[in-house]
């Protein structure tokens, strides 16, 4: 029953325009209770940017009321953040078990495994936070244990189905939960946030099943060595590669840091089935007749650092691609890794590997993750909301979803398309936009969080661009002469060797640009450095039609 | 007739491994025929670079020998290259008149117009290089004028496709031509080198007359202003869009540089047909009704310069996107540009814009210019080469081709993936591999061609990644003193203002190193240097987990 005055409040710090950092916020009156708390990877511009997190600085102004932190999935752009938002909130956080798990994992690499309250749930389990009551519903995606969330807020109910498809045959044969679902929309949903991943792709996505049936195919025909990469995550995956290895004798063998964690963290919950027996270490690869082994590999990504691009350049430690070697990549390129993806798949190809890859239409060795149009009008008809948010999407992405909703009947009007710090606000069954709250991003870059702004990032793209000119000079005021310089030290701007007549060019101009300036008896700081700079920028320019940063370091005694 | 102890020599200088860059060349004794000089766009890596061209020393080396430059069509990575290549080579460019047309577009920005000597050829011209007899045959691209080479050479005839797909409908009713292909492959073919750019897609690539009727479907329904981005180069995409305008009764306006230098070039020359009355500048297309306005774009690439970017941007000097306005991107994203591409949609559809974007196969409003599996098979049982050369491809795509070409009966070891500088020797009708000649690439960063190497690309690196310190400080040796500093200035590091604490212990460390080092008497520049650097080096790691470039400045009086 709602209370007068109080009011629901609906909006996201991380997850819309973009994909990744996911971070939800459902608050009424004094209760907030926030779903998943992700990480993003940077983009090509955040020079040097190691991870970036939601700006969660409205959590922590309103630290007194979060009630807790509701993890959907275990996926890096749901739980990533957790360390760091956990270092300025001490709040319960409630996950699956399996998410707990490889929450775990991060928790520990950042020392707060032991203060950090984790709360496991089921999809049975009743969580009361304050005046909100949060169920589970079990979805499909490309990792076990996900679930949608269900709020039940005095102003109404409030379903966020996290990242889901609709798996008809799933590998654990654990389905969706239609009924829940199903229940839900009968007893009257007030608004669904719904991901939009896939809202431009038509019709259905592949089961995870038919994957499975591809690879123990292609295990059957395989006489040589096989690697397979894929995402370490995706555990129902590697479950089926695993199988395959069963299947036709074949032992595994796991490298890549992620690969390992999560393999060991998987199996020790029994979300991986695998007799031990089975499991052998890279050195024994390397032992064994080829046809008795696959090689489980991070990579499929082509990450520079990873186990598959280290092995592709031949800089792997223990394992070298073999001719003949089959590597399979179940897994598709994340918008921006194409690059990285197709040296890796060249360099296999150079030595001597048969690599499968491409569309996963033609190879059917990989399926995404996240439910297709049809679904996402099933998600929509099973739940049938009053108000609808696309969120976990770009833009475009959250808008197709949107116009699949107006074709699903939902009045337009009662569909927003957010942007991070967008409130939706429902008062007496009533939504509107309310006033905006902060949000936006934090980039982390080694152990500094937020101390790569603006300023930086522009500093680093200069530099990266055409590098940096550092003029040294030591002035005699009274006399008005130089003492010694200036010196031009130059990084990242041309290779000085072939450049040594422009370099004393540069030198004649920074020298007379000071003795005019001394004989002018201009002398404070600021005129001789920017005098200093402009000269030597524009005849620069003239010369190389480059602009390094220019650094003046004159000096007086 | 082969000349004793002469023989055919056949190599790439740019085009193997890579897409871009094209140049390739066939040596018979002293005659040396390069076909196409090409450019390519930096890898991310390549920090600040502008262009990549081929590594020409072997041309150089052997200038006296080069008997001309024989293009096969106007793409950038094929003509982008003629003026640095003319820079150091003065021979004859032979092309067709569209192709000499954009190239001397190019001189003339490079200043080049007047020494050039450029000699247009037809599919009909028989061209004498010194023992090398040149001869043409027309082929379907996505650009006018394009043409394969055959080289008539004393060791036997070498066959170059240039970039094809065979267009059963072509736009301009010029089919490639069967007959010549035909009559070639009955004399007998020595060696193809056939473009594999699609070597990994099955079937066949469409018509361009497809996309012709799918513009003028969309355009007829539309009934606010139409915006659409194409590759400036693809004439016959523009007089499509032409063609489209005229049928629905809407002028013309056209934005960005290279676009309105290619109408220029290519309506003077014949190529384009659109009567004056109907292009308008743009101004003007702020002012007519929406539905009587079409503009032709740059920016299908989501360049950020590009006019499509700024116009989504808000950036754009005279227009600006209004709700309802319908942007049909008329090409597929290259790969690596996936993000710009998307951000430029995702910008358009905020500014309340219809946009039509997506895979060709989807929207129907793009087709590749090069041939499918089924093409390139054909020209090989069109051809019918002894050997074969795939060129113009990365690795895999060569590999993939190569595969083709077994498929249709070319003997395994008849078959030659190359790379750049592996020469093919053919000697009495023999083919082997002879000794590898001088290949690579030339990074060119504004006016400089070739000073910037590895070591500055390292230096911009390493720069762009964690930024860079400058440490000055003054030392008096006798006295054995620190005078003045250390000052210690950072760019790209961190946001100063919020770590005032970091650089006051910073300095602190490289005072108490030099005074200890000092104490000891240690006073030669370079371990003075190298202990600060190894210290602040090792705390600002420790403190950031960073590693900036640090700059130690040392001077004494």
């Amino acid at each position: 029953m709602a209370r007068s005055g109080q009011k629901l409040q609906i909006f996201a710090l991380g997850g819309l325009g973009e994909i990744g950092k996911n971070m939800y916020v459902v608050r009424y009156g004094d209760d907030i209770v926030v779903i998943d708390a992700g990480l993003k990877f940077p983009e090509d511009e955040m020079l040097g940017v190691d991870v970036v997190i939601p700006d969660i600085s409205y959590l922590v102004e309103n630290r007194d009321k979060v009630r807790g932190i509701v993890l959907t999935h275990g996926h890096e752009d749901h739980i990533g953040a957790v360390p760091y938002v956990l270092r300025q909130l001490n709040v319960p956080v409630f996950g699956t078990r399996l998410t707990l798990g490889l929450v775990g994992i991060k928790l520990k690499e950042a020392g707060l495994a032991s203060q950090a309250r984790l709360q496991p749930v089921t999809t049975e389990s009743v969580v009361r936070l304050g005046s909100i009551l949060v169920t589970f519903f079990r979805v499909n995606h490309s990792i076990p244990d996900a679930v949608g969330v269900a709020l039940t807020t005095p102003e109404g109910v409030v379903v966020h189905t996290g990242d889901f498809k609709f798996d008809q045959t799933p590998v654990d044969g654990l389905h969706a939960d239609y009924q829940k679902m199903a229940d839900l929309g009968r007893s009257g949903v007030l608004a669904l946030l719904s991901d939009s991943t896939n809202a431009e792709r038509p019709g259905y996505t592949g089961s995870e099943r038919r994957v499975g049936e591809n690879l123990k195919r292609i295990f059957k025909q395989t006489r040589s060595r096989i690697i397979v990469a894929t995402f370490a995550s995706n555990v129902n995956r590697i479950q089926q590669i695993f199988s395959a290895a069963e299947l036709t004798g074949r032992k595994v063998a796991i490298v890549g840091r992620s690969m390992v964690n999560v393999v060991g963290i998987a199996r020790e919950l029994g979300y991986l089935k695998l007799d031990e027996a089975r499991l052998i270490e890279p050195e024994e690869a390397t032992k064994l007749p080829p046809e008795q082994v696959v090689v489980l590999s991070t990579g499929s990504q082509g990450e520079p650092l990873s186990a598959l691009a280290r092995m592709a350049r031949g800089a792997h430690k223990t394992l070298s691609i073999l001719p003949g070697d089959v590597v399979i990549l179940s897994a598709t390129p994340i918008p921006g890794n194409e690059r990285f993806v197709a040296r890796v798949i060249d360099a296999l190809f150079r030595l001597g590997a048969e690599v499968i890859y491409g569309p996963a239409s033609e190879t059917g060795v990989h399926v995404s993750g996240h439910g297709s149009q049809e679904e996402l009008k099933l998600m929509l008809n099973l739940i049938r909301p009053k108000y609808f948010i696309p969120i976990h999407g770009e833009y475009r992405m959250q808008r197709r979803h949107a116009l699949l909703a107006e074709e699903v009947g939902i009045p337009k009007n009662h569909i927003f398309v957010l942007d991070l710090g967008d409130v939706v606000e429902i008062q007496n069954g009533v939504a509107r936009l309310g006033p905006r709250v902060n949000a936006g991003q934090v980039l982390i870059d080694g152990l500094g969080v937020g101390d790569v702004g603006n300023i930086v990032l522009r500093d680093r793209k200069l530099l990266s661009q055409d590098g940096i000119l550092v003029v040294v000079v030591t002035l005699s005021k009274q006399k008005g002469t130089i003492l010694s310089g200036p010196d031009i030290i130059s990084r990242g701007f041309v290779y000085v060797r072939e450049s040594e007549p422009l370099m004393e060019e540069a030198t004649r101009i920074v020298t007379n640009t000071l003795n005019r300036l001394m004989t002018e008896n201009v002398s404070d700081w600021s005129s001789l450095k920017n005098n200093v700079k402009d000269a030597l920028s524009r005849f620069l320019y003239e010369q190389t039609r480059r602009r390094p940063m220019i650094l003046p370091i004159i000096m007086e005694v």
